[in-house]
């Protein structure tokens, strides 16, 4: 970390900031330009609260050389994660379709979307039991029921299962999930994302409609500072002030993501784009920038469905894109080979 | 609401959606015309909801007509709503200046604070117990030690309190809290606005960093929707492309807010700006608007502040500010009366 | 065009809007429902302001069906349109690599890198002479010299050129400029873009920052209005939030183009991410959507290029490029197959 | 500037980027730390290119210290600028009102709305008779007959008029117009900016629609890097993702740019907000932060201007506008004060 001071800065304050700096455990390298002195800091800076320092009387700026992130960072940690659900790996190589309907509606649709998506190449089952809604007059899921729904579904067909979870109370009920989703508007609750660290569960952490690249893996960090390592990250799309697609999907994410972070990364087009015609493109779009897997919402009948028809695909759309995605994968970008 | 069909849409869908709509207990209003055939939807549409009719293949697009919001809604409920908390009324009229540390860091400092905005003339205490960080590193708040702290000020000087509250397992903690603050990230953690709405407990709801009006609008009928109607709306900046502040702040959401909704609308323009020497403009600014309070934050030296010290503004600038402002109100806009 | 009124609308009004909107050509469609009378209106709607019909007293709002561009909307030619300069087609089909530097420096720079890129597979050679830089301080180009050396650079390999144009006083020193650029920043230049539509010069159109798609085509409308069809759309990057990249590549811009416009689509991933080593990825990603080709930054010296050379290429890292590119080809999306 | 090294960085690419900086007139300082070497340039940084510094292989990153722009810039000239139209001052503790209609569209209308705006107090009239729209199938303006409209009504009314130019052809047409307007969609229209510079005439730059405040100030100082030192900044809203008003207006920018440079700055809440009702709210709010004049529009027939009108005042409108902020002026933010 590097800490510029403001021209002519006073003696005593500066002294006062390096014992205070050392303090913390860092090593305080001054060093005295014509007009401008610069500390630099070596030791673990993660700890170090860069708008602390920002704000002192004395300091022009102050620039983070090492990421404020550790256990997600990649210069520490270089080999690729694999987070493993049983048998299936998301990440080191491999590429896993995640796939279900937004909701899960009755028992007759999740088993038959579940067979169908199984047969078509899905490894892990999706399916909302608890849904955020902006409106509270909106279906809001079938929740517990719902989620029984589901793991009968895991039962029948042996697909583990990823859904998402809302708030801690929940926790009881998802013993039987084998990842468990953390919503785009729940991306910094930092409460909920502390409780997961405790875990010794997967997670699928979406990225926030507004969030930074940056504040992607401080929330990941947040997991896993707790101790749980097991962390997909899942592109959603962004807020930008282009209204024809219900977000911007960021593919660019993917391989900023794979040189940041040792961390899997999915994306899942069907948000991202939010019109159906658009997903398969965009699936074959996030395949070739590297991504590790696709979550596809897949719905038997989407123009019934209780939500999010205008996004999903039917499981005969699924099964072709299944294909095409996997015509991408021998010739697609595998982060690691092209950077220096 | 209107629902506009595709040009020939088939009559059987046609008759089914009709029935569908009917069911929901909605008169349906058919024209057809030269190429396009309209439905009026008359009735509770609230209930209705927009994406699933916008996924319908015979479906073209839907446009309400009326705000999705009704609780909040200001044609509905066309007077001011002043939210009291005591003898203290938040909107309708009032003005209240919200002030304190951004967070609770000593009972010297909260007690020194609450001492020194209360003679400046705010009404309202504000200290965070409980910190929301995008680092697992960096300071998270007091907590429970922040809240009692914050709870001694309260009984010490008289002024009311508020304070952020992060999942509803703190809630029992909240007893002796005035008004509970929602933060940014949280505007649309749902479950926790259910549970806020069971309450009958003033709420500061904030703007989220990228949520629309109508978002925000829809969060806080979340929370009325559950019987408490004692809703504060905050802005405090959106997030944008622009860099040199921390946030924008979005100062037009007042007036819009306050002819879409009779909910009482307060500014915080520190966390709006994040820069200090910008916080007395904006207060400015936001009185000039229209706005019905402000929140700011003060730190007896903000240079040594744990958190956001580059935002405090100093007791005496509090003053200042105060003083300022309070010369704005007479000549300020007032909703209601430029609009026809 | 639906015309939405307000409740209880003037009957005098209604029919001067009427009378209006017929004097325009239109055929006007009214049908009264329970609360609210709808306009429909056929016949040219294109030529309709649909600001000045919202701004009417009686006019509750405005929807088109029909897109307000004419001449590049797929629906009135399905077909998709080739630009061909010479025996070189970008679109209906085929792919093209368009490759150089950022700016043309010397002779030696930019015969190296023509020559050099042509032995890869590019087809286009490109190359700046006038430079947009956001600081009068910042090199501009070595202008017209830049053009002779590019033309120079033509004549050895056979390559057409692209250059970006400023403003029109250059347009005679463009008469063997193969393709105009018009950059991002020029987007909405209308005055140039409507003297760029009296030409028979294909026209490269780059995506403004901050604009969305449906601006993007009216600006290729007023080219096309003019009488030039040769049109191809550029998609660069937008401005969001995020400060990672130096943009946000926007690929879903590609699908949902290749969908509203039968004009070709190429992507510009160098100014895209800005970041030489994403360069890559985000080329196969752009192939595997379905563009119509690629514009890369060349440089046979990124570090010492005395413009964007944090996002250039190598000459050899470009090769490895094309020929990955060509393996994503032929298993890329091609809009018009997964359509309904 | 303080340029920071990559670790262990190579002694002679060192050696050269030392004697390459050198080259171009600065003095160049290193430190070493104990795991970086940092540069500080003292000197005239403005010259440099800071993405070419960037992109050399052994720089880790640049850190400007000084603005990027040199004539803008407050700290190289403390006091306030005000740009003088003959008796009438912009800037430098004046304030003033320019208003008139978005479009020029009779003699009648002109002449109506300059008697009646000058009579309510404004001092500066304009008036659009080149429009950019964004559709080449909407109004243009009445071109050069508009403007000899304007300046008919300027000779009949001795107000100054201002108008926008939207290329350099157009030049010749702009003897008698006082103060020259550049367009948001103009803003880096970077050869249109340098001819202005060559101008002894005032001229109004409006922030583009997603400019930062930065390239704001560099496209002032385009201007007055040629020796065109009378530039009025406008702020007129930002693109951001919220769709209920027709831009964001960031009245925060006031503040900062009086902070950063001495030039006026002006707001226009017309196009900030873009619906009427809200101008006024807007206007008492840009007064309050401290902006030193406003632009207004103001038409004798809103819902039938031929653009714009829904966001255009009634002259009683403005005639009250003009009251209350002449009552909000004394008690306004003046920046200086303020500042530490």
């Amino acid at each position: 970390m590097i800490v510029l001071l403001k021209e002519n800065p006073n003696e005593k304050q500066m002294e006062n900031l390096k014992q205070w700096l050392q303090s913390m455990g860092l090593d305080v390298h001054m060093s005295k330009g014509a007009n401008h002195t610069v500390l630099g800091l070596v030791g673990d800076t993660s700890v170090v609260d860069i708008d602390l320092i920002r704000a002192l009387d004395i300091v022009e700026d102050v620039k983070r050389i090492q990421e404020p992130y550790k256990n997600a960072n990649r210069k520490f940690h270089p080999q690729d994660t694999a987070v493993e659900i049983g048998p299936i790996k998301v990440g080191g190589g491999a590429f896993q379709f995640i796939a279900g309907p937004c909701s899960v509606e009755s028992r007759e649709q999740i088993l038959a979307i579940a067979r169908s998506v199984k047969q078509s190449g899905a490894s892990i089952l999706r399916g909302g039991a608890f849904k955020p809604r902006t409106s509270p007059y909106s279906f809001q899921g079938l929740g517990n029921e719902g989620l029984q729904l589901l793991i009968e579904a895991k039962k029948e067909t042996g697909l583990p299962i990823i859904t998402e979870i809302m708030n801690m109370s929940q926790l009881p009920l998802f013993e039987d999930v084998d990842i468990i989703q953390v919503g785009a508007r729940n991306m910094q609750n930092f409460e909920l994302l502390k409780e997961l660290g405790r875990l010794s569960k997967p997670v699928l952490l979406k990225r926030g409609l507004s969030s930074t690249l940056q504040e992607f893996l401080m929330s990941a960090e947040y997991i896993m500072a707790g101790g749980n390592g097991q962390v997909i990250l899942c592109e959603r799309g962004i807020r930008t002030f282009e209204t024809y697609t219900r977000n911007t999907l960021d593919l660019s994410a993917v391989p900023v993501l794979k040189s940041l972070t040792h961390l899997p990364v999915v994306v899942d087009p069907s948000h991202g784009v939010g019109i159906s015609k658009y997903v398969l493109p965009m699936a074959l779009g996030s395949a070739a920038v590297g991504a590790d897997g696709l979550m596809i919402e897949v719905h038997n009948d989407p123009p019934h469905a209780l939500s999010d028809g205008q996004q999903s695909i039917t499981p005969a759309a699924f099964d072709e894109l299944v294909q095409k995605v996997n015509r991408i994968l021998p010739v697609a970008y595998r982060a690691g080979k092209a950077e220096k």
